[in-house]
């Protein structure tokens, strides 16, 4: 789920590699191009006066967030309900954090069954998550309910947009503060926002709650620090900054379509050759492949992964290309007619 | 801490901008590289045969340590022993991972008070930490001692050489792998290892201890991760293997000459001028200057610090030159004979 940057984002990234927003008292510069990261992933993410930080991705974002919900719980012993779809950095969150991980299974179309959301929680759950953007299927969860069973059992609701959060603002999907009670989220402006990595994005509604990861830093010039990092890439910043002034809507919108047609044409020619195909909803198709194809199509150079039940999985990226596609799916055509016809053999 | 990339760390870090460790069956050629970066650290730290991987920097790799001790204790309330010289990532760790964090105190040369650590220990520690190279004044713990004191309750060692371990290769304090029974360090390419950020780096003396920290990961074409990130910056390992091929020994031990005679000019320079000044024995000088100069002088632009007890922290990285510290005094001369001098007011 990575891509090229942006050009604007390389050289934001060249001119900012020796600089630190870990210790934003003497690094101003990228302290206040940082305010302006967060400013507009807020606008991104229907989210007026926004608080959080450029983290180093998607993993820490997640970790963070399960961080504040343990912090804020009552319980003793706390738990975290996640969709099976959930990005594998909420067991290392659970891992890290020592709390209890309940996983809720998807429905037939890839999203939380909410049936199963509301017999997972209790009193004791501190943090429901919803997934804008699944990485196996690009499936979006059913936020405002969540948020709804969330408010139940006072728990908190992440939403993990680390991957959707740049294409989902041109869909109908309701996934963001605007539109549902989020407390958190996590938004990767180094995956779809096409920034360098490291730039991933943690915005939470309120000061208060992004307070509960605090502590405090003495020899620095500044007081306290939330990062779960220390010393942080100022290419990462300045470089998330860039991407979104350039291509912040238009340009976004503009891959998006993009992105979004090639999946579409992707998903079609795999279903004319026979394979089962799950219906990109956005930018991501999975379809059943078999695993000696796949695995020659990874030998020879495709980087290409595999969904956990082994379906192979192509995430549109904006490097991604229709000609790309086109000359994937004529290897694929040459690798199936090859394995279909019996070898000659000496043995 | 941080200090400006050497020529070419910088130029490959521009090259990796677009790789992700994070997914070694797919990035092979920054994996390759990472395993590079942890053989160099190893060289550095006398360990052969080394583990561990390319940090985002000192306060993961710290978090990390106490990680993997809290995952081998016995104890259902593990606590870890820490020097009060110990850098604030422990105690972020410590709210993180919450284990009970118990600082010790230093004798009169900054360094642990070995009698207090052996009175902070108990069958509940999973750790203690050594700093060689505090943060805010370059002293080594004694590291053997710890060791042994360590082996004594069952708990671990770490080290922490996140800004030491690339000056002390070049001095005779006992500090590493080969001079005593450490079993995780922290040792950052990105301070004075030259590195472009993030190239922080943990080392582990077993495959055993690194595997605490593995958590599967589906839909990624390798199967475990220990990082505590996820998506990587491939900039900061390319950056850091470059660095250390450009730099190991004789670059570095060039540059620890310079930097050790500039933070003793330095000294001198202070001294002579009626500050109380803390003997650099690593590239750092504290000295007790009026709260008053020390505020004007970052006003003027000077990225200094200063120690928990308000005394000025200047760093003698590489980038720092005997005219900037020349420049330095003479700047704060005229500000002290400006301070001394009653300023004719109208009011």
């Amino acid at each position: 789920m990575c891509t090229t940057p942006h050009p604007d984002a390389r050289d934001a990234a060249e001119r900012f590699l020796a600089t630190n927003p870990g210790d934003p008292a003497t690094y101003q510069r990228v302290a206040a191009l940082e305010d302006d990261a967060v400013a507009m992933l807020g606008e991104l993410a229907g989210l007026g006066d926004p608080t959080g930080y450029v983290a180093s991705g998607g993993t820490e974002a997640n970790i963070q967030a399960v961080r504040i919900a343990r912090e804020r719980a009552d319980s003793p012993r706390p738990n975290v309900v996640v969709p099976e779809s959930g990005h594998f950095s909420f067991q290392k969150a659970a891992d890290v954090l020592e709390v209890e991980l309940r996983l809720v299974p998807t429905d037939d179309d890839h999203r939380v069954d909410l049936e199963a959301v509301r017999a997972s929680v209790d009193t004791d759950t501190a943090l429901i998550v919803g997934v804008a953007g699944t990485t196996e299927y690009g499936r979006v969860d059913p936020i405002p309910e969540l948020g709804r069973i969330a408010d139940s059992v006072g728990a908190l609701l992440h939403v993990d947009a680390a991957w959707g959060g740049f294409v989902l603002p041109f869909t109908d999907h309701e996934w963001h503060f605007g539109h549902a009670a989020v407390d958190t989220m996590a938004i990767d402006p180094h995956k779809m926002g096409q920034a360098a990595v490291p730039a991933g994005g943690l915005l939470a509604r309120s000061d208060e709650l992004l307070d509960e990861l605090a502590v405090d830093t003495p020899y620095l010039e500044s007081t306290a620090q939330a990062t779960l990092t220390g010393t942080r890439s100022g290419a990462g910043v300045a470089s998330a900054v860039a991407a979104m002034e350039a291509l912040w809507p238009d340009g976004y919108r503009e891959q998006y379509v993009r992105s979004q047609h090639n999946a579409e044409w992707l998903a079609d020619a795999l279903e004319k050759r026979g394979y089962e195909v799950v219906n990109p909803t956005l930018p991501l198709v999975a379809a059943t492949v078999p695993r000696a194809t796949f695995d020659a199509l990874r030998a020879k150079g495709w980087r290409i992964s595999r969904t956990a039940t082994g379906e192979l999985r192509v995430v549109c990226m904006p490097h991604v290309t229709r000609e790309m596609l086109a000359s994937f799916v004529g290897e694929l055509d040459r690798l199936e007619v090859r394995a279909s016809v019996p070898v000659a053999s000496d043995d």
